[in-house]
């Protein structure tokens, strides 16, 4: 379970990363530019989140070797940034996303309950640690950031997710079951969503 | 006193919140991005004063009804948004605005002193309290902070009535006295420069 | 060493908040932003590495000096501003904002030394502490942040100066000779970048 929860999770930051860089370039920012971008897109949520439940060492401090992970990309990736957009399929990126999503939220609001916040908050925090990164991703390339224009369902799918956690954590399901189950429901509804262009009313 | 100071806070939320729906829907974002706006421009300033004095359960984490009168205003209001600029009159906006910047600057002051801060850091966490919901909200939404373009006195207002508090406070005046007196200040002062198209000097 | 280092850091913070005040002129801001403005650009570095690392009071609370001198600063400078960018050559204002630079940065990275963070971290708290005011001025400016931008090294140097700092104190060198060398290198290759152009390849 473990090893399967931190290869999910390598896999997300590397896809929020990858948009980092993508949207940086896009931007024709310099590679200090592309790191901190893609830093900020992957560990944003992460950080806010600690910061609200005062949480401390931040996640990415404990684990110095994700920041290292970016810092790594960065550089291996800047010659070939420019071809990016086309080595690596859209549905690929959208798959890793949407891993990253489910993970990032449904852990985000498991670690809010550990810290006793009450319900509702602790689906807010799920929310928060899964979608801020994308949120400072944007305002910093001076875009209306993503998740709040019109599109298919994105923090919908986080919301739901963290519900199913939680309600199955309140039948007192296992740790894992719930997890488990809480990404899942993320992660289809994330491609549900992409697949038949399903939005929100405006 | 407490119930006129809850009520206060409610309407002040409620004001900053539907700054907050008018904005996102200006920009054609969906309900999620609708919701989180609002929130954000009702509870971003008190959460960066949370954050700034080490406070914690964060407000909105221990008046947990709060976001969730947000969250059902914003499912309440989105098949109305459309016409609410119409129903709403702008000067109730402005009253309820006022009222919130007010109660919001001079209870961000009240508790920076009971932090024990320094004075004039006091009067800044007031206006950071006071202002930085409305920040964020424009940010997010990809526009220079309207408090800090040329217009109407805005944080001007704000840092006034909380020099008036910490002046009444410094009296030794009782704690009720000089809140009220700091809160009516902001209000008077932002209500006459909105009537008399006060400016500051550019 | 102590008073250098003082008169070093106001000489950056007159320096962070100039370009603050040129920035929200040029914006056209009233004086109320041009304050507000100027304190982010200078204190928004430092404020994020406190909150990161969790250090309070945060180092504009320790110092009310400092805030105070800001807005003294704005003031004084209200109705010259039209012309301090004739009054002030452009080029003390970068040899000040280098100075600054080194300092900020260099002394990040000492103090998440302090707190005994991993030393990849201390590097990158050092360049967050020096960067990030000017980031979010140009944030709240809405433009894209000038440091990511392809422009002449910036970030860079105060990465390189901070990892100077770290590899002298690993051999263990005295406090003050590693601080000092840390800020000359991001110093010295900071004016040699602008000099002689140098640019990160995009």
């Amino acid at each position: 379970m473990n090893a399967m929860l931190h290869t999910i999770e390598v896999a997300g930051i590397i896809a929020f990363a990858s948009s980092g860089f993508i949207e940086a370039r896009r931007k024709r920012m310099d590679i200090v530019g592309v790191f901190t971008v893609a830093f900020i897109t992957a560990f944003g949520g992460g950080t806010l989140r600690d910061l609200l439940l005062d949480r401390r060492p931040l996640f990415w401090v404990e684990n110095q070797q994700y920041p290292i992970l970016v810092f790594v990309l960065a550089l291996i990736a800047m010659p070939f940034l420019r071809h990016l957009r086309h080595a690596v399929t859209e549905s690929v990126l959208e798959w890793a996303d949407a891993l990253g999503l489910g993970l990032f939220s449904v852990t985000g609001t498991s670690l809010a309950l550990e810290a006793e916040m009450p319900v509702f908050i602790c689906a807010m925090m799920g929310v928060i640690t899964g979608i801020f990164g994308g949120v400072l991703r944007d305002v910093i390339c001076n875009e209306i950031p993503l998740v709040f224009r019109r599109s298919q369902l994105y923090a919908t799918c986080a919301f739901s997710g963290c519900w199913v956690f939680l309600f199955l954590n309140w039948l007192q399901a296992s740790e894992a079951l719930s997890l488990l189950a809480g990404i899942c429901t993320t992660f289809a509804l994330r491609i549900l969503a992409i697949r038949f262009d399903w939005k929100l009313p405006a």
